[in-house]
């Protein structure tokens, strides 16, 4: 039923929020359509589809729109539930991945934007929590292949967007990722080994170059 | 089977947050043991639980504990899907409903924690915040009984706690809830017809005397 419908996604590459959807939507092997917004120029369907928030990402399915990444990714796997599970299954391990998700939220690209939107003497405590984010992620990794143990799902989807940006605030936040949680990087690099991941994360260099940008029209320099 | 289990909801009386775990028990009819922390000094239990935010509530099961209060009261739904559903059947209702309960997260407590928590000349801004919010609120729920329909359900519970701080918002905001919202209001109260609701809401009169009292201590007079 749900794949007669017209699916929309409006996005903007290089938003980790909108590569979360990319990823659900590739898991799923789900078709849609892929609209770039232009930030500076928000559509009239962006504004209609998301007028409390006004931003992106949103699905669009059959006309109706849902908005915020995180809702969206559950979206996606409660919509097309035949395939490729993206939650656990049991009420607990559900629990968990919720709290983690959020946490990626909260600690990890709220954290991250302040190190590269932010002046370099005021990224201090973001710095911190960013780095103190990625330890508290390796441990509840632990040795498992992905978050929620062998199957790849929602944490994951999550947070993955990170190896987009990984270059982007080691650069202005003056550390190395690999040395502050080395095996939280060779998960990163396990899940970019999946196509729906590779196909759906921009190069690192893109988008360190947009940031860079973005500085230096704001006078961060 | 989840019945079986040992239940305990670790919680500070004033919490928002906290309610709304309650009204979801009460709602699901499930006992439970409710433990008072002290905030001053939070217990080992809720140390131990909570490691990563170390804040109430927290609702542990059979030992295991789940944190967030939008993750708790979706785990509950979860654990006893046998009786009084919390979120939608369909995949679109429940994204709607979790759009929502999270925008009363972002929108709701955390500027009305601003509105009692700040000096008064830097409200401002929360201020405007906190009642377009209510605004965009009473839009949504329009002319229904609860936010999902003629069924008390998520975004009902994540809200309802309001009904406990309105006093205190509106002291300290300088606003008349029932001018801003009138509708919302009106199903606050419809919302505090309900037993569970009722049994899990503080007197809006203490709230506001704590609030006062913290006031004073961190010399906002």
């Amino acid at each position: 039923m749900a794949e007669t419908k017209e699916l929309v996604l409006l996005n903007y590459w290089v938003s980790p929020y909108g590569m979360r959807c990319r990823i659900a939507l590739a898991e799923k092997r789900v078709e849609y359509e892929h609209k770039e917004e232009d930030m500076m120029e928000k559509s009239p369907l962006l504004l209609q589809s998301n007028p409390v928030h006004k931003k992106i990402p949103v699905l669009v399915h059959g006309g109706k729109p849902v908005c915020e990444s995180l809702v969206i990714v559950q979206y996606v796997d409660e919509a097309w539930p035949d395939r490729a599970p993206l939650l656990p299954v049991d009420a607990y391990g559900r629990a968990q991945a919720r709290f983690w998700a959020d946490f990626v939220d909260k600690k990890i690209f709220e954290c991250g934007t302040k190190l590269w939107r932010l002046k370099k003497e005021a990224q201090g405590e973001a710095k911190k929590e960013f780095t103190e984010g990625l330890k508290l992620l390796e441990g509840e990794l632990g040795e498992k292949k992905y978050f929620g143990g062998d199957a790849f799902g929602f944490v994951d989807i999550a947070l993955v967007p990170l190896m987009a940006w990984f270059r982007t605030y080691e650069s202005f936040g003056g550390f190395i990722a690999e040395t502050e949680a080395p095996k939280l990087v060779a998960w990163g690099k396990r899940c970019m080994e999946r196509e729906s991941v590779a196909m759906s994360l921009p190069d690192p260099d893109k988008v360190y170059e947009l940031a860079c940008l973005i500085r230096k029209m704001f006078g961060l320099e």
